[in-house]
């Protein structure tokens, strides 16, 4: 939600922007904190951004603002901002959020603004620009604290002090050896209480949580909250330290790696949440697969249905419980589906146990197959007095025994298969979905007409 | 996924431990991080879970093993733990660990438990135990580090040296006035490397983030989220500083959110992911409510469908592309359903946006309505002929618009209802999905009928 402070914030600047009171608008800007100014900004509309953004005084918090932009906004700010004036605050920024406005700059501005920037910079920006932005990699900055393992504890704190503001975060301090290799670590903490002429060596951590620059953010991610975690240290293929990941950037990760799961098991994968910048084309694109394999197991399922039309011309009554029998096995399939791919995705639940879910999901499907079916199956005699000459208790008997059986098959395959996919190494939250509600609407429907053939005599 | 070396680990342990090697199992459980201990006590059977617990020698491992335990597997450990055995390990863990514990076992077994406990740790659990475990004073820590605006930093730095053990992390330290108000807050970089005679109060920052007791946590993940904090102090309604919650809780709270979250999107709120320590009936009775809302709307949807029962049997034909209308309508509204809901929860869309988001998402059911309409038409008016005697082309079009309109319904209801909902302060996630499902079943089916009604004539 955007919530109260932020709407107040939004409403008074854009107000005092158009009536020109710059004054009070920067005044508004520097008692504002930058993360709070890029929540502003996403606000107001595309005209009164950049306006509002040359009001911000200092550059170090234009920079901040500008990495803190929200990604959806940012490629049409960047597109309003002078080459010379984008380079100064891509110099200001920690090396990682450079990298990540660079990302979304076309391919020859890049290269324009990489030349324009100060030799240092550029080679830290260029060395990270190798790394997939969703590895280690690409969520690293190399700009870490590392001792050699000599070092006293006095002669680290006094480094530390020289050193304190190029570091974006030194909780922890990383021990290297004369390869630059990583070989321990100690926290400040322990820094500061321990006697000062001890050398780290000592009174450092040798068993280091690492990741390789390669490693999927996801794993990154995994172990900080697996370890409670502050930062990670990212070591290359040699076991040469090259830079941390810190615990905000993980937080973020995990944001959006969540959000990535739920959109991708509603079939919207790859779908933005905002709608600036984007156009409706590219944000029906992403969401095109998933309706089109959907559409295709409709027509299956029509077929399948027009294969029993001699039957349902028998019976027409059976038309009108065909929504409620496939509905309901879609929403249990739903249900067992999300559960189980939300528990593989955090570790919690694994192939070896698959007979363990199978069991207990079916069970559910079961139980509530019988209550629902049951339910169903005394309405539909009652629904059908009168309106067939069918029998009327064989119809609920056909109607409920398929809704059972049709929760039955739902939870078995909203189990199975993301265990299998995930056993084949496919991501489940990818494929299941129209996977599983078109195999429900396909074999309900033919348990539906088979029962009613045999229990009607059609 | 379960990964290779705890799979590893598992076996190893289980092997031998029935085997008798106790003194491997030991030397095997102190090579490893309490959580892979707590990890590999989740994949064990119940009855070496004790066995295995036991051989761990360090009592600080120990208790730490036990806080890091998985929910569901914690109750019936609990139970199998003697009171005195207990009591030790409640001790040796910071205090809202404890309080974690207490909260799992019997009401009359926690307070024999805190009468056991010494005397400082029972008021603190005691005090704890009072604030909604889902609250900022529920996952907060009451041993934080505070100064007194006067403190210099050299008594500062001096200060934290003694203390340093009772700490959980001493990365922020805080600054209070006499009446114990928090009044301004300095990093321990800052304390390190600032002059050291001058006062706290001249070098610390004032405009404090802060929340109370009585906050949600998701209030408490949303700031540490959003301003990139490693801890967040917390006040009683007095702004006196009652607590601190770190960062490795706030990144629980945002993966249980986020699974919270898709659960109730997914009906099944409130469902374990594992199954130790669950009976299958409370899983099902989790369930159970959003099954019974999506089977009285079936209910209804059958109704409205008998009502159009003499024009199906002119036209059976009609029965074949009811689940391909109502399945594309629910698969393109659960998309647009996931994005707005979750761009409510993140912060990113709020009601102020509704026609916009109300547009883009009609035009994209629009958009998509018309493309899988206009196949669907072609592909029904083929499969008609022959089979019917009506038009096949106007049995095309009958289906093909159809579909358009019930993707366009669903559009617009998967984004206007989470938005109206989230005004009225009810979390989208758990009521919309039912409730948009049968409405477009049943819009749907309106719909359909009555084209065909007035195109075929019926």
């Amino acid at each position: 939600m955007i919530n109260d402070p932020l709407r107040v914030l939004v409403d008074t600047v854009q107000k005092l922007q158009r009536r020109g009171f710059h004054r009070n608008v920067r005044k508004i800007l520097q008692g504002t904190r930058p993360t709070d100014i890029a929540g502003l900004l996403r606000f107001v509309p595309d005209r009164d951004r950049q306006k509002i953004f040359k009001e911000i005084e200092d550059i170090e918090t234009r920079a901040t603002v500008l990495s803190e932009m929200d990604p959806e906004i940012l490629e049409s700010f960047l597109g309003g901002l002078l080459d010379e004036d984008l380079v100064l605050l891509l110099e200001e920024m920690s090396s990682d959020d450079t990298v990540d406005i660079l990302e979304q700059v076309p391919e020859d501005r890049k290269h324009k603004l990489l030349r324009m920037m100060k030799r240092e910079d550029m080679t830290e920006a260029e060395d990270l620009l190798q790394y997939d932005p969703e590895t280690a990699g690409g969520i690293m900055v190399p700009d870490f604290f590392a001792l050699t393992e000599e070092t006293t504890c006095d002669q680290a704190v006094n480094q530390l002090r020289k050193a304190s503001d190029q570091l974006e975060m030194a909780f922890y301090i990383y021990v290297i050896n004369e390869h630059s290799h990583l070989v321990g670590v100690v926290s400040l903490r322990d820094l500061v209480i321990s006697r000062s002429d001890r050398p780290v060596s000592e009174i450092m951590e040798t068993d280091v949580i690492r990741v390789q620059t390669r490693d999927d953010q996801e794993v990154v991610a995994k172990l900080v909250a697996r370890y409670n975690l502050l930062a990670l240290p990212v070591v290359d293929e040699t076991n040469k330290l090259v830079g941390i990941v810190t615990v905000d950037d993980v937080i973020d990760v995990l944001r959006s790696e969540a959000t990535e799961d739920m959109f991708k098991m509603a079939g919207a994968g790859g779908s933005p949440i905002t709608y600036d910048g984007t156009t409706i084309f590219k944000a029906a694109k992403s969401r095109l697969p998933w309706l089109f394999a959907s559409w295709l197991g409709g027509v299956g399922v029509s077929f399948i249905i027009r294969g029993f039309q001699d039957r349902l011309i028998e019976a027409v009554v059976l038309a009108s419980f065909m929504p409620i029998i496939l509905g309901m096995g879609g929403n249990v399939g739903t249900q067992t589906l999300t559960i189980v791919t939300r528990g593989l995705a955090l570790g919690q639940i694994n192939f070896a146990q698959i007979l363990k879910v199978l069991r207990r999901e079916m069970l559910i499907g079961f139980a509530s197959g019988v209550v629902y079916g049951t339910l169903l199956g005394f309405l539909a005699s009652l629904m059908s007095v009168g309106v067939t000459d069918k029998s009327p208790v064989m119809i609920g008997v056909t109607v409920g025994v398929s809704l059972a059986l049709a929760m039955m098959i739902a939870t078995a395959m909203g189990s199975t298969v993301p265990l299998v996919l995930h056993r084949l190494h496919i991501d489940p939250a990818v494929a299941t979905g129209p996977f599983v509600s078109t195999s429900v609407d396909a074999l309900g429907t033919v348990v539906y007409f088979s029962i009613a053939t045999v229990l009607l005599g059609l």
